[in-house]
């Protein structure tokens, strides 16, 4: 029973055998293996982006801070919600990659197109003084859960584009977003207006690689020089090119996402059968909900393991009701949420 | 034929074995998987160091780059060696993660005493207006494939100890010097006085794990930040710890590297027979050597891969000599040596 | 009728008598001057901390960012108010100085404890993954002209102390703020808790010079290297040191600040008289006030220079009332505010 | 007898007096004074140059280090002479400013073209592995007061121009030079092909002005914003020009060059009489020559003031030739360098 993270359950087998099916003979290293020609078709045929300039990481944190310091100058100010992984998650790496600062746009997890436009008027009206307008940055699926439609996204990115902001999305669990909207890569990025892709495969099966995929092929040469300069261009890369493959083969990405979110939509339905809250509506697969602590003792003692969500388990109040994120992954049996439901 | 890098070479099977197994279930993220505790014991029984701090990170220039990080101050500048990698092969890192500048200590690629003590005596005795003496790198085996004695280790670090400096050692081929060395770890680093060691896995065997080493455990929190804050932290950590843990485990790390060495021996013994001059005597896993055109053609038509070395296939004079690298990891099999031999 | 600014305004003329009188032969450069003696000597017993490091820079922006970078970790982040200069009027100088980044404390321009243990808790709490918690920065005179209390600044230098952050106090406008709280300097920041003061002379009469004073002399030597490497060390520094000495000489210093808050007395008690509203209650020498937008035309008309605060002289409605942002120093003429006051 | 350096002396009466000229009633802030119009037509007219972009700061280092960061990338290397001002006494100003690092070209205080030719071969040829071309620094006069010629110049800006990179020049010294070769500053700068100077008058007679001005304006925004985020944006901007506008009124800054030039050859040609050898020949206002120890104690003893060149006044042996720097600015009186004479 672990719902803690998409980053504690295992690697698609999969992807597993594709690595050892890359293990044979020689390869250049540094990106110049013959599996990221591979991927790089993939990824532009899946994006309907033939131009597209397409690199592998292996963290999202890498990805999002490579990817943002390509959108931005030192003395700009990046656009986020409150509680985008880039400002809370990260450490200050957006900063240390960027040298810029972060505007966190007001309200939730999810930015609206006039808190938006309200804080890019609260910058770059002050000359020289104030930080300059630098890239929005949207989080789909947000952190807590949420999926931006695809008019959320056209309208925010049509804000940027008002004031001729580069637009990043942060893509950690871009796949669980599109099976979600049941929508294409292309509709869900570059027809919207974003600029540049995270695009995740770590959370959904992957061991660790992320794609930044650039849909303005000028800014490649800089990706590369920065991708190195902060020590993320792999030797051996066709390690990172053998796992995007085979998760891009056949489906796999798509399966995975769809098998994640069936996952949490299951969980979700039982746990509203028992009355529990929820803070956010799960559209993903990423549950915040609320019910109450004996209940939570009762998981906890049967072993299953996920976050309270600024919450305690000790207290005296079992009648108290504790927030907590209980994440899906592709991995998650049905037998295992019907445990876990069967103990509430 | 591949003598290109020990970056070219697979993975060795035994730690594509291990992966599978740690492919099991559910681990926590971000270092605390049960798999780093083993590994963790394990370094540390290997360079008999029982409290140093231990960290993995996926490429070498993040532990080259982190590392010096956490030895240095921005205002300072690191003393190395005109050919160190941190210098010519890492576009900045170093500069980007430390803030400081390099010096170049005047010589070859290895570094002597009397030429380190110049360099550190012609900086940091200019008040404020210099950069202050920062750490020294030494590379181990060097980028020419030769190998510090311990005793000329001992020599560097007590001239840098004069100065109170640190040390690093830049052990991406750590493994290659200390089988030819046939000393222990702890001799070759922290009884010779190097305080951080970037222990290399990659080119050894490994898909891409290089251990940090830090022998005074009061650096480890900074670390942890730094390697968070430059993006080098994996969420899915357990697959970096369980390549580590196979690769010492049952000495698969000194075998790869007796392998990987005894193969240059062949190959430069051969090499010898037919009259090939040598730059640097091999001491490694690496020869710089010169030799005919006509034998370059012939081997480059045959499908033998490798870098000349500041010099070009083209030209008239097949009667030339060319300079070129040859680089032989564990994988190479008697067979390839022994054919690129008959085709000289 | 000039109220733009404090740095609209003449320098004193004993400032400049001191600069010719400086001019006399030849002195050591960068800071070895013999001027910079008696700046240390002055400002040790000014704020009664015989070892304290004293500096001088040129900027406030320069005092503020190198102070906070001393102060500071890269992977931490500053705490202060969402309107404090270090974050809206810098172009990221403290992000630029620091690599950390900046938690905005919600509230007004004041901050509460309160507010300040929230923001607090709310970070440093996910290990490695947040930013950690760094400095807290106060601003005095806050930037809408308010005067923290004593006590208030002893309460908030005690929520810091309890998560042992170190406190910077912003003063540019310092002296306004000590005269109207009628203490002495010491009571105003180290008895309160204050661990580095940004000593502002340039808005209270002087060209361009700011003392950094470091209560804690252990970052004497770091700052002294952070000031060279931001290229702020003069090399003809005994100008600088020339306009401190003649400014803390015979009161000049506190003489003016009490000029220019008298000043903004005058004009604001005759503000009120007609009618105006105050956003803030002036405390030392700035005005945050709203009144008609036909008394701004007026006032506009007949020459007088301040900003309109968010607002524009344009539109219809002459009854409207409109913010402006008034600002004395120390050369204002009473004649100048009460002929401003005559145009309302 | 103050011949330490061109630092230690006073500032020009004149500009004194265009200060106090300058304390007249109100001016914005910020580089938005009217004394900034007429610094900027000045050096436009000057240089002839009518769109070149002007800009003030207060330190050698800023106009350097600012510089250079808008001519480069965090991922490139500039290229300067071993000596250079920017390598040996910045503390590592540029490294932070342009995030990039330094290749010395071998040789010694003069680059020459084939030396330059070989530094940029030697890099950008590694890929993403090495730093990338970056600009070209030329001090002008060299660190050891020597003036590169016109053709000089020339040579070096076409190898430079061949390679695409911008060209920097680190003028300081810059009208003691000019005067030197008695030519125009457009001829010593863009009609060779410099792209940016560091055009210096702290060292000629101001207290701490001076001017970046680059030919290509289309750097100019990003320059602002670079000033401000370094913290050397002068709120009392119009004390800095209206230095610079005495500087250049009336030719003074060229009197006080040619007076500066005229004492060294004065007090160089004495010195030559009296046996003295040089290890540079003077060109500008400096002198690197050496004589005997005697002699330096006996000029010690009088309390002549200046640097020994990496010798020390301390030792038996009073024959022995001692190497020493000795710089004149224009305040130096034919008396005092009579009587250093006299001493020798």
């Amino acid at each position: 029973m672990q719902f803690a993270s998409d980053n504690s359950g295992p690697v698609h087998p999969e992807v597993l055998t594709a690595l050892t099916e890359a293990n044979r003979g020689y390869q250049m290293a540094y990106g110049a293996d013959t599996q990221m020609n591979e991927v790089r078709d993939q990824i532009r045929g899946i994006f309907e982006a033939p131009r597209a300039a397409v690199y592998l990481v292996a963290t999202g944190t890498a990805a999002n801070a490579l990817a943002l310091s390509t959108l931005c100058q030192p003395w700009e100010t990046v656009f986020c919600a409150p509680v985008a992984h880039i400002h809370e998650d990260e450490c200050n790496a957006p900063e240390f990659f960027t040298g810029a600062k972060l505007t966190l746009v007001p309200g939730g997890d999810k930015m609206t197109p006039d808190a938006l436009r309200q804080s890019i008027l609260g910058e770059g009206n002050r000359g020289v003084h104030g930080p300059q307008r630098g890239p929005v940055s949207i989080t789909q699926v947000t952190e807590r859960g949420s999926v931006y439609t695809r008019s959320e996204l056209q309208d925010l990115c049509d804000v940027a584009k008002e004031y001729s902001l580069p637009i990043h999305m942060d893509g950690a669990r871009f796949t669980n977003a599109l099976v979600a909207l049941n929508c294409s890569p292309a509709e869900m990025t570059w027809k919207a207006g974003i600029d540049v892709v995270s695009f995740g495969g770590t959370k959904n099966g992957l061991m660790g690689v992320e794609a930044v995929v650039f849909f303005d092929e000028s800014k490649a040469w800089e990706f590369e020089l920065r991708r190195k300069r902060g020590a993320h261009l792999f030797s051996k890369h066709r390690y990172l090119s053998a796992q995007m493959a085979a998760y891009l083969r056949d489906d796999l990405w798509l399966k995975s996402a769809r098998q994640a979110n069936a996952n949490c939509t299951h969980l979700a339905e039982g746990l509203r059968a028992t009355g529990a809250e929820f803070l956010h509506e799960p559209q993903a697969n990423m549950i915040f909900a609320r019910f109450p602590r004996r209940q939570h003792r009762r998981l906890h003692d049967a072993g299953a393991v996920y976050h309270l969500w600024g919450d305690t388990l000790d207290g005296a109040d079992d009648d108290e009701m504790l927030a907590c994120r209980l994440v899906c992954d592709w991995s998650i049996g049905t037998d295992q949420i019907d445990r876990f439901l069967s103990l509430l």
